[in-house]
């Protein structure tokens, strides 16, 4: 947790109402950090359905393969996440670290160990002394409670500066239904995966099969959507959980993701997912600047989706958005390198509404200090039209700066 | 040209020997900076042999454009490089930029326009004005000499801060041939591509095929093992020209690249490539530390490359490697977002001599003292053994300090 916030942290935090069934709790078990929380334990007193994306890497973290385990079974009892360290890279004893952790979950709430989720964070390669958190899982079952989101959402960060929650509502049977999220990021945020670590709860009913297909929906556009840094993390996991409780109050259970009355509930949660995400991009290490980028008129929507990463990812296009250097020129190289079709003569590129570069050359209209001031806001758009095709794409990112460097250059140290 | 020197600038330079048949001049045409060369020419008296590989990008600049089309004739007078100006995105603008540069050189040697090579380098997007240095040519060519090798590498430089040269000799049928060299770099640098600039010049008498044949050969090993910072330039460009003067000395032609007789030259070249790759390297934006990635035990030499490179691109891997942190977390990291092969516990790592990472756990007898010792040199290798294969592969790449954020944050205002 750094001691200096991101200047794009949000200026108050969403107020979350508790989720009917889930109840949360944390406790400072000084895993790493002093003086902080860093575990957190939610509880959910009935079963709840539960759906998951987890990180690509080959190398992944024991709790990664212990929930990927867990989620064939689609139920969830208890959702144990610790910052500090991140059990991954730990051979036999992280696996011994992840069994601990769950039966002691599973006596605390009373359930089977295959309905426990584990997640942790932190630095990688550590052995993650497990008995520090164990012990207290059981008091902590006692006192957890419906209203301690903020609390959850600061227990798991690392060099996040900020907490990242948000709510949304939907109405399934005329009924409204809740759902509330948290997220942690700042650092080895890329595409492709789901990044860090994200957490969202509804009250309502739905199955598993069906929350898995609106989550696998919605986290292209969303999640997989933002890079800090292009490096992908070993832990990164997004878990959603319904638990059903709406149901009391007449939301009925939908068990079809294309179930029309599940349409207002996906888009709250793709809505959801987005807000997270981007709250990530914009508490990214070092980040002072939020920028879009805007892929149009390429030849496939995969294509637009590769040169957008491109752009997003190179260290140049980058550090000159830190340096607020309409240098539109690093675009043209991000997109060349991409590997993706595009013909120069026909590339066009903005910087908010300014056109720089039209028909492969600088626009004749072109405004140096037009597009010097775009770049002076503190979120920006860079669209790329590339004038072949119908494929589009979008993805957030942040802007290099020194302060990455200086956080990264000391971080486990 | 940056003012601050890189610590890993060599204590001296190479003295190059002139090449028979070739002949160098510069010149300050004011291209973009004040008070220094920024334009090469060089002249062949005689028609050369020549083989060039250029960047990849999708969107290259005029001049590659221009010497992909010149090099199917396989034969050199004249090639002229300016710095201060990539003559890249540059539209209509580019290709009038180039056909002045190439009438102006072809009539200043004496040669078709098909026999001159250009390259340019520096801001992207600008229109170049040829006008400036096209009427120079003629006196340039006049002038000319020899011996002006290090005074070429420095005409070409942008953000390098220091010139980049070497010089190798092999024998051809008892006959001492030489093989001069030079190179810029510093940014926008990343493999699978020729990187920035780079020519060589023989004196040996090799067919453009077999020369072509022998640069594709070594160019994996070389030039494209190497990265800065993951960005593939518009503009990359290595050419090799070889005069054949050497003929008159009795070192007789190599019309192949398997020809016996050209093993040592073979050999020399490969050498010369990778002295000048590691230059860049070693004067990477911001560097202060020149890291060798060695991947053995991969599933295939392929699998083996990529592993490599994303180790050398990690932004997080090379922060770490700025601020002497042995963190070999975020090397496993860099491994499983790969996208290869690797089985998490049979990975070992390697920072130096000290393995700090075996089974896929730390090692049991690894000493963080002596790791960090490792980190506080200039040069360093980390090894990773996969233990699935016989793949290998090796990348040099350098450190990201917050001076690469600085020089890339404010290179075009």
């Amino acid at each position: 947790m750094s001691s200096d916030i991101s200047p794009l942290a949000p200026k108050t935090y969403a107020a979350l109402p508790p989720i009917r069934g889930a109840r949360i709790e944390t406790a400072a078990a000084g895993i790493k950090y002093a003086d902080r929380t860093d575990v957190m334990l939610m509880v959910f007193d009935r079963p709840a359905a539960v759906a998951g994306v987890f990180t690509t890497s080959k190398c992944p973290s024991a709790p990664v393969d212990f929930c990927r385990e867990n989620l064939g079974g689609g139920q969830a009892r208890a959702l144990v996440v610790n910052s500090g360290n991140a059990n991954a890279f730990t051979g036999q004893k992280g696996r011994a670290s992840t069994a601990m952790t769950a039966s002691a979950a599973a006596e605390a709430v009373g359930c089977s160990e295959a309905e426990v989720f584990l997640a942790s964070t932190g630095v990688i390669g550590e052995p993650l002394d497990a008995s520090k958190f164990a012990s207290v899982l059981g008091q902590m079952a006692v006192s957890a409670s419906g209203d301690r989101w903020l609390d959850a959402a600061r227990a798991i960060m690392t060099t996040d500066t900020y907490p990242k929650v948000a709510t949304r509502t939907a109405r399934i049977d005329g009924v409204t239904v809740t759902l509330n999220g948290m997220a942690k990021g700042a650092g080895m945020i890329a595409p492709d995966m789901a990044t860090m670590l994200s957490f969202i709860v509804t009250d309502a009913d739905i199955e598993a099969a069906a929350l898995q297909a609106m989550l696998s929906r919605h986290v292209g556009s969303t999640f997989n959507a933002v890079t800090v840094d292009s490096d992908t993390s070993t832990s990164d996991t997004l878990l959603v959980f319904a638990t059903g409780a709406a149901s009391e109050l007449g939301a009925g259970a939908i068990s079809a993701a294309g179930d029309p009355r599940a349409r207002g509930f996906s888009k709250a949660l793709a809505d959801l997912m987005e807000d997270l995400a981007i709250q990530i991009v914009r508490d990214g290490e070092g980040a002072r600047k939020q920028v879009e980028i805007l892929v149009t008129g390429a030849g496939s929507a995969k294509a637009a989706g590769r040169i957008a990463r491109s752009i997003a990812n190179s260290p140049l296009v980058k550090t000159a958005i830190a340096g607020e250097d309409a240098n539109w020129g690093r675009v043209v190289m991000a997109v060349g390198k991409a590997g993706e079709k595009a013909e120069r003569d026909k590339l066009a590129i903005w910087f908010g509404d300014i056109r720089v570069a039209v028909d492969g050359e600088r626009d004749p209209d072109y405004s140096e200090a037009a597009a010097s001031e775009v770049m002076k806001r503190d979120e920006i758009t860079i669209r790329v039209d590339l004038g072949i095709g119908r494929g589009k794409a979008r993805v957030f990112t942040c802007d290099l700066t020194k302060a990455y460097v200086e956080i990264n250059g000391d971080y486990r140290s």
